[in-house]
């Protein structure tokens, strides 16, 4: 059994509405000296597939290349 | 300037709904062997704030500690 952590980031200078929402919402709340707040998924995956088939589910469905990175980490080899 | 990542993720026994619904798309595009699938958030957040801060900002805004965990790693010290 593999497990795998994928982080999926959106790309520099694409805007990142719920890091922005965050961003204010923490201001309002009275929060100084945050510079910037970014809002990615975290994905956790465990089964009997390779690392290589990972990257093909994160481009075809769960993160979207456009406007997303995302870094795949094996944290248990299958 | 302190940088942090922090990483949200939904209590044991929590339904999590981004990967239930994930997992059963992965299955229908064709791919065997998937045990299972979490989908949390992966939180990056820079400035003049120290890790205790964070932790109120996690414990009021940015997680639900009703259904969701959180850690906190830090990556640069104030």
């Amino acid at each position: 059994m593999a497990r795998y952590e994928i982080y999926v980031t959106y790309k520099k200078g694409i805007f990142d509405p719920p890091g922005a929402t965050a961003k204010r919402a923490l201001d309002n709340l009275g929060y100084a000296g945050i510079e910037d707040v970014k809002i990615g998924k975290y994905i956790q995956m465990t089964g009997d597939m390779s690392e290589a088939t990972v990257r093909e589910m994160c481009e075809k469905l769960l993160a979207n290349p456009v406007i997303e990175d995302f870094r795949i980490e094996t944290v248990e080899e299958a």
